[in-house]
């Protein structure tokens, strides 16, 4: 008997139909000998519903009160999945973060899983009852209720895995897995059958959307393996998972982010301490910066450009503006108008030879790179938008990873 | 300094600008001075919408379930409530039925609370806190979410002022008080200064509507002062209290009850156990009945009639049906078209010419009576639906209680 976590994000349970749906999932997985834990997300736009109902009342509501409410979002899901699985006829119970003991920091709107109780899931699990467990959910150590923040609900399945030592993390979405590029933009895209916990990393942070990388952070601390499916179809998925051999295909997939905004701070004096300045003042206010470009010097001065996501790029103007007192730039530009565009693949670091063809590729297509940046097992370039999806499609092409 | 528990109801917060007008009326008493505790409905139609989610996925849920559903709806209220005091710069802080410690039986849908832990709320108070608390809902022994039934945020409400020995515990509702009568149907009627728990009691299940029935209980068996008052103005309402000398007026006002039906057995063998046979089969299915009456024996046969709610009238003629071997009652008949008018007064009983009073009003009017029933202090009597609102300003004129 294998214990099983599964998740299963909002679009899968939008309604009393994909309820069902996702009830008969779950008993079949039940019906096949398994003890089954299940974390659940907020229904469609519920989460999107709270917001604009405290939106009207309080623009700048505490974290505290926006956790309180938000959390309810969750708790109605459980509510419902547990009522369309007693249809079904089969044994189950729903449990909130605060009842299954999922205790967290006291960070509203973004605490992090400290610590998963498991006596009272076990106890459950005893009774031979199905556990339908709220996801994005959690309660610190005043008693109070926390949201997990931005792909709460799969850091909630994998934590309940690393807890319950389950056999096997499975999240149902709405794609059929991880697949070398986008579906919709490259047509002869493939699915991958297993990929390691790094590159599904970068993959996440890259905008692949597919699992947040927080959840699979934690799953390659934990080592969870974890299953990507289709909440909507039987097709096999796309397993994460430590890979022990170098794979032979270096690139494994090509990935477009558009929640990417450039700011470019123009002839900031070329003094020591500059980049630490304005990081800091963006850091303290919890705003990331990913691609960095600065420069070669003009005289004396210099012009820093960086991308943040679309969401930070209004607050990280106001407080560029704010301190330019200490930065002393001529000119702050900002542009929306591009893309980040990458590709991903373990050991690419080694191999000269790819960055060579990534950016050959986009040469031949006649799209113009604007930022570059590597890590160990990746490649990015900021392109404009609108060169975004051909730029995907003839890396795709080049790689030959359809 | 004095510590106020306020509880205003669903229609009091059903959109955003009630919200605000509510949380205005909390900073008011809360800059008088007074520690302020608040116990707050779901919004407007919150609960009706999320039994309706309930039952397209399925109508024979769990009551388990039911309760982790439709707890969301105060929790929603009382971040939303929290919110808009912290936009008018206020501290507070909203607390679940659990996280304040409302401790109930484990009878889901309909719990009673058995004990109302103050440390959470007390600590609170201390850091000058207005404590925004979730109606309606508590937590039982198995740390499983329980709704306390109708009226339960009255419930909720009382049950806080007296664990925390409160002033005085104000009820906000949609009306000025208690009236002698149903200003809707009686021009005329008088607001009510006060009353007592007993006649309150009365008032409350004979579908005045103000105040639900078990929190008038609570109130009087723990002696907390209530006060029902309107949210929408400032108009002194009606005090709900012990009162120590018998009132000068003896009939305090009139009542109408459309949720109510009547059945009749008829032609019922006139063996000695009928009733008890009849009754303790309804009993055992939690439906309570009202008014009884016997017709005097003809040749070996009666007719009993009683009447139940509407919403118990469909199960309750199933259930006559099914053990018709036992009661063998030659025919079952039944109908909605009655409602029940009733005069509530202390010391009434001892008062023979009351009742002589209510007939001859009714007689006046050409109302006919078809049963009637007595208790220490009111009197009912069914009447054609038709006629009920007519019978209401016949009685209150002839005691003249405009």
């Amino acid at each position: 008997m294998s214990l099983i976590v599964q998740k299963y994000g909002g679009s899968s349970v939008k309604d009393a139909e994909r309820v069902m749906n996702v009830a008969n999932r779950i008993v079949d997985a039940y019906k096949a000998g398994n003890n089954v834990v299940v974390a659940v997300s907020a229904q469609g736009d519920t989460t999107d519903d709270l917001i604009e109902k405290a939106k009207e009342i309080n623009p700048n509501a505490s974290k505290r009160e926006m956790d309180v409410l938000l959390s309810t979002g969750e708790q109605i899901s459980i509510a419902l999945l547990a009522m369309a699985i007693e249809k079904l006829g089969y044994p189950v119970i729903s449990l909130t973060g605060w009842q299954v003991g999922i205790k967290t920091d006291t960070h509203y709107g973004g605490a992090r899983i400290h610590k998963v109780d498991t006596e009272r899931i076990y106890s459950e699990l005893d009774k031979k009852k199905i556990v339908i467990v709220a996801g994005f959910q959690g309660i610190n150590k005043y008693d109070d209720i926390t949201t997990l923040g931005r792909g709460g609900s799969d850091t909630s399945a994998v934590a309940l895995a690393a807890a319950l030592h389950a056999d096997i993390c499975e999240i149902y979405t709405d794609v059929d897995g991880v697949y070398t590029a986008d579906p919709r933009i490259v047509k002869n895209a493939k699915k991958l059958d297993d990929i390691s916990y790094d590159e599904m990393l970068e993959l996440a942070s890259l905008g692949a959307n597919v699992l947040h990388n927080r959840s699979v952070e934690m799953a390659k601390k934990y080592n969870v393996k974890l299953a990507v499916k289709s909440s909507l179809n039987k097709v096999e998925g796309t397993y994460v998972k430590e890979v022990s051999q170098v794979e032979k295909m270096l690139v494994r997939g090509v990935t477009r982010d558009n929640d990417v905004a450039r700011i470019a701070l123009c002839d900031v004096d070329d003094t020591p301490g500059k980049a630490f300045q304005i990081f800091s003042i963006l850091a303290k206010h919890n705003i990331g910066v990913d691609l960095i470009i600065q420069s070669i010097g003009k005289e004396r001065t210099k012009d820093i450009s960086f991308t943040v996501t679309e969401g930070d790029l209004e607050q990280a103007l106001k407080l560029l503006e704010q301190h330019n007192d200490v930065i002393c730039a001529k000119d702050i530009k900002w542009t929306k108008d591009v893309s980040k565009v990458s590709i991903v693949g373990a050991g690419m670091v080694n191999n000269a030879g790819v960055a060579a063809s990534m950016f050959e590729a986009l040469y031949n297509a006649q799209i113009n790179i604007h930022m570059i940046a590597t890590s160990e097992i990746k490649i990015s370039v900021l392109v404009d938008r609108k060169d975004a999806e051909r730029a995907v499609v003839a890396i795709h092409d080049k790689f030959e990873l359809g």
